[in-house]
């Protein structure tokens, strides 16, 4: 949808027509999990960016709701539009690939009570089936945000809720065993059972979900959420060459050119470039997704804009207590090439005196050689999960240890201790 | 006391003397306000970070409180310490000025109800008087941070509480009026009558306070606090020629020494480097007065520390409402010779339909010639002052507009709406 508002803004002679094979076009899928547990009122509208009557009346653009592209003939520019009851032959100048990504169902799964969030109507059963079915047992697979998030939402329904993790400690690998461990240790304070280090490996049930199943032990769920990450849908991609990276994503420059005439591909089917490392990673998350669409709406009607890669930055909390992480983990400098040093720190969010202090730890991973700073990770209470825009900034800029140890860091006692929190932990990585 | 510190850490054998003229060595006094106002409980030394006594057991200094350097002799390298009814003739071998900021009073003034915040001892004399002789009506002189502090901890200990600010908008000159009109707002939303454009001229009353005048009104209070910023006393410095720059503070070089030999000058009453000018600047805070501590710490025990410089980044609050800024304002900008365009823009704390997001304005300068970030300022709800820290590496880093609007920044409901509020204000001043 940005790429589509984005070319007829630019170009308003332009006809844009919008194939969408759900009900909804521009809705928050990152607000699910917040809308499902209930910190966000109202109805599946509340989530709504913008209503496809509204694209067409106020952009002008001509969108059509549950419309599949089923075939691509990227040498004669036609598209198959299929919708309920009528398939058309489409004729475009140029087409721009945008299926999102769908999470990763790794196992066949029973027809009822098991989600994977992706679409709004996704969330939309699940809500339902909460109000409906009243489960008391929930079982969440997978502890990357999206596991949280809904492990959250679960207990705040205050259903019994489980989550399995095939990692010792949640949200690894972007967060390090460091700081993963206090995740561990919220998560289980809020009463959720916390499984790790076990694979799930059937989800089972007849028609209905019954239980989840790793290598050893079964658990009794009458509601289950798999959060075991997302996976590109490119078969359309496939289909006219464009060649696919890591994950399993489309492979495009920086313009968002797939280097099949007339095909674009843009959001959480598409490669991104690391700028640590230079090289295509698939981080599918909404910012990158919104950049690349107005990056291809400027481009599709003869702008030159480029995508700057990606940090893979990325926030999430469970209740008040916040994570953050951008650029490389330890274990990934290392793949990577580079020759890392890393230190995490113990802070806290105020001057020690001042109340409400709540405890940060910071993490740094640096280039030893270079000095260079790689990545960032950060666990704290209210108002941690942004400070990890700081290191973001700095990795952008190429900043190194003696740069951010020197950083003009704001601070007051309701803010801060005098010295940041990355200040120490960067001046700790330099001492190595 | 950094200095000190350090120097001892780095060289155990070195004998460190500290003359300090109050009571107390170590203490918060940017916690000051918080202390008074109540929200900081306990009795002073909830302040004190670290005793005499603390000092002499743990880290071996010579620490001689209400011990005043009255003399200096540079050539002879002998100091005379007066302290009450002793006078002692003391052979050095180094020296570090580090006699801070002392507020700028710039009339005489009544002997009571009168107080401006520098030693510990202003502070517990003003928590005395307010608990003693229990005033109604307070008035705060100056609407920079100390202002607003001071205001809000009168507010919140229910008092009558006049502003008299002589600029039109709170916390200008570091603050843009764009965004200074919401905290006038705030504050006067909490019930303190804000005098802006108005500059008092005399603080009148016999022994005790009884009215705060300015050219063309008088205003009563019963206790008055200044707030009308900070001045260097320099006379130590002075007497041994060191010479003096902005605001009248001492001039160093990088590593901290003054030029003249054995003589070395740190904290709130030297001038440092703007790291976007180039030039001296006098901005007396806390994290650069620690840092300079710590170069001259490590330098007069033979190390080659160097002094960064400063953004001048700060940030406050009043009440929920909180405040930030770095850099130059864009008449700084203009004023340092730089080309500068600028856009103020308002977004949300969280994603618009998150419940409990604030509104935040942001603002950011830059140089219309090359791009490069300037400046930038942010005013908004809770968790909204640390989000400056972003601009503060960026601006450290010579970020320009395209780099700032390129960032990946950290996006989740809770936390940010897709497109982070720098991101936004980045794009529209380059637009211009």
């Amino acid at each position: 949808m940005t790429a589509a508002s984005v070319a007829k803004r630019q170009d308003s002679k332009l006809q844009v027509t919008v194939a969408e094979a759900g009900r909804h076009i521009s809705f928050s899928a990152c607000g699910m999990p917040y809308w499902i547990g209930g910190n966000v009122e109202g109805d599946e509208e509340a989530l709504v960016v913008l209503s496809a009557q509204e694209a067409r009346d106020k952009r002008g653009l001509d969108v059509r709701l549950e419309t599949r592209v089923t075939e691509l003939d990227a040498e004669n520019r036609t598209a198959i539009l299929e919708s309920p009851g009528a398939r058309e032959e489409f004729q475009y100048d140029e087409v721009v690939l945008a299926t999102g990504a769908r999470p990763r169902v790794p196992f066949p799964v029973p027809r009822h009570g098991v989600f994977a969030l992706r679409h709004l109507d996704d969330g939309v059963g699940l809500q339902r089936f909460l109000d409906q079915e009243k489960p008391r047992t929930a079982c969440v697979v997978g502890g990357g945000f999206v596991g949280l998030e809904m492990a959250e939402a679960f207990v705040h329904r205050g259903m019994e809720t489980r989550l399995v993790h095939d990692q010792q400690t949640l949200m690894h690998p972007v967060l390090e065993p460091e700081l993963g461990e206090r995740l561990n240790e919220v998560v289980q304070e809020a009463g959720v059972e916390l499984v790790v280090g076990e694979r799930v490996t059937r989800v089972s049930g007849g028609g209905k979900v019954k239980s989840v199943e790793t290598a050893g032990e079964s658990f009794d769920a009458e509601v289950v959420v798999l959060g075991r990450g997302a996976e590109p849908p490119t078969s359309l991609g496939a289909a006219v060459g464009v060649p696919t990276g890591p994950g399993g994503a489309l492979v495009v420059d920086e313009s968002m050119r797939t280097g099949i005439e007339g095909v674009w591909a843009v959001g959480d089917s598409v490669a991104v470039k690391h700028r640590v490392t230079g090289k295509p990673v698939f981080v599918p998350l909404a910012l990158h997704a919104n950049r690349m669409g107005r990056i291809a709406g400027q481009n599709l009607t003869g702008g030159d804009a480029r995508f700057p890669g990606v940090l893979g930055t990325l926030v999430t909390k469970f209740r008040s207590t916040e994570v953050g992480a951008t650029g490389l983990t330890e274990p990934a400098a290392q793949e990577a090439g580079f020759n890392p040093v890393a230190a995490t720190i113990k802070s806290g969010s105020k001057a020690g005196y001042f109340p409400g202090s709540q405890p940060i730890e910071a993490r740094v991973v640096a280039d030893e050689d270079t000095g260079r700073v790689l990545g960032a990770q950060i666990v704290g209470g209210a108002g941690t999960a942004k400070r990890i825009d700081t290191m973001a900034a700095a990795i952008w800029m190429e900043a190194t240890l003696d740069d951010v140890a020197s950083f003009d860091l704001a601070y007051a006692p309701p803010f801060n201790p005098v010295w940041d929190p990355w200040a120490i932990a960067a001046r700790m990585a330099k001492r190595g």
